[in-house]
């Protein structure tokens, strides 16, 4: 048996049934069980050196592939059926390594009563990891293009923490120019806000309790995950919807850890919650009818949600103080310009 | 606007509608609207250096990686719907590079009536696409497992014709090291013949056509489709029926292509046909009663279908001469072994 073909038989062994997957791994496709009429589908990759550092173990890789392809599926509010894992290998893997990563990624797949479906196997010079999702929508799907002038803006979490666990943890793996004589370390950061900023970007949370709520009770009118940063997100959310978005600078969540990696490593907070990405919380916008049910929201939402700002006839993203407006689109990441 | 707003703004310019496309790209996720109760899905990938060559068009490219993901769902009898491309993209990659590949693989998906719904982008050091696809099975799926003894084994098309072009390619592009002084160059091939196996590797053809046949006049029993090479794809799916194949070696097709690339190349024709990949035909197993209805196939199948041997009880995959049997269920590539 060739190595690719034992690791389909380990997985198969390891991996729980599901009534709905009627044919699961090793066949040349999987057939599921619908019980919907429409579905959500996305899909997302993560690449060594781009997404995460080298080194990572595979249980972390596995679980944070799905965790930020399935928070796709929360900013639409829908909810998870089925994953594909896609990984791509270098010839320096160790061999226990792609059960290991598959093995996490349905695990956290399942903790949401979602199921590995199957996926694919490559060589590759870096490692990469590409996980298609698809699942049902609560109610109607929670769309970008459909936030209103008059809306509010909210967003859950604390965004630019898990840009700050990006820094803490590049520091702590020797890969941060400013760290050393006269720089700043890790160790200098309360453990506790250590560990959280840390958990913020290596273990994020696919907000779909929440999107499901949203969606269900119909609460909020648009909405997207913050996967490339606060700024450049509401701007695409702006534009989808022909409107202007103004997060206001005094409403804007800047969490005590987040503090204090910036009184640490230097620079402001709140640049770091407009321009850092791989925060995966949801920035939706709500009728002004619904702003107080949604204000103080239930435990079941499973995060804190804040009113941020407010939806304007126009276009663009802006943070507003009290001198005024600047535009926030350009703040963030995108797949396709200069290095991280 | 950011460089991957406009790539996707730009995609939606030039994509079609269709009306089961309920949300289409440029939202966290696509949704769609579904006709079945059950669907099968699927992915695959193609990694620069691995899967093919470097320095090809964007436009083959994008083609070929739908192709190869759609074999899967031809080799389950099912008929495509909806595919997600997700491409991992060099620093060195022309800005109208994205475009191209994704409209590339739109079109090819197109010819088979299916959708792009979406798909995402990462920067990375090699180029990959990774290609998500399903659809609907035409009939009952047609499982690797389902395989009975005293069933005819058959196998559309020519297989071998892909790894010779693959070699013609590779020689073309001078990383043939037997090429040159006392070597053999891509010249010395008939033109004709070196067209259709440059063609059998770079453009190969799902052979959805033939799968759903199959499958909705329940004529196979059991098929894969050859990726790797007829030896190992034969082993999994002896392995996964809990069978023997006999391939009979007067009976396996070596088209005079691949007899022509094997006097200038030197080497056995029989050993391409049973260990190169990348052909993507349809190895299937067919009951008595219907080897008949099977041998003589209607044009609208699209691919000639040969029966190549026969199913035994016992395991693995052996081929049969006048001096005996020998496995061939190592003869092929594995995504997990040494480099190709």
């Amino acid at each position: 048996m060739k190595p690719e073909d034992r690791f389909v038989e380990s997985l198969r062994a390891e991996l729980d049934g599901a009534a709905r997957l009627i044919v699961g791994p090793g066949d040349d496709a999987a057939v599921i069980g619908l019980e919907a009429v429409t579905d959500a589908v996305t899909t997302d990759t993560l690449v060594e050196g781009i997404d995460f550092l080298s080194g990572e173990p595979a249980a972390r890789l596995g679980r944070r592939a799905v965790s930020v392809a399935l928070s796709d599926l929360a900013a639409m509010g829908a909810w998870p059926d089925f994953i594909l894992l896609t990984l791509g290998l270098p010839s320096s893997t160790a061999p226990d390594f792609p059960l290991a990563v598959s093995l996490a990624a349905a695990r956290r797949a399942g903790e949401f009563g979602a199921v590995l479906a199957g996926g694919d196997l490559s060589k590759a010079t870096e490692l990469f990891l590409t996980v298609a999702a698809w699942g049902r929508p609560a109610g109607d799907p929670i769309l970008r293009s459909t936030a209103r002038p008059g809306d509010a803006l909210f967003v859950s979490g604390w965004p630019g923490e898990a840009g700050a666990g990006l820094a803490v943890a590049r520091a702590r793996a020797g890969l941060d120019p400013g760290r050393g004589e006269g720089g700043w370390t890790p160790e200098m950061l309360p453990v506790a806000h250590e560990t959280r900023l840390l958990a913020a970007f290596r273990d994020p949370e696919p907000r779909l309790a929440l999107g499901r709520a949203l969606s269900r009770a119909r609460l909020a009118t648009a909405a997207i995950d913050v996967s490339d940063g606060l700024g450049v997100d509401a701007a695409r959310l702006a534009r989808a919807s022909g409107v202007c978005l103004v997060i206001e600078r005094a409403e804007l969540p800047l969490s005590p850890a987040l503090r204090s990696f910036a009184d640490v490593a230097g620079g402001d907070p709140l640049e770091l919650a407009l321009g850092a990405g791989d925060d995966y919380e949801l920035l939706f916008t709500v009728a002004p009818e619904n702003v107080g049910r949604t204000a103080d929201p239930p435990a079941e939402w499973g995060v804190e949600v804040r009113r941020i700002g407010r939806v304007e006839a126009g276009e663009g993203a802006f943070l507003e103080d009290e001198n005024g407006r600047r535009p926030i689109g350009a703040l963030g990441f995108d797949h396709l310009e200069g290095p991280r």
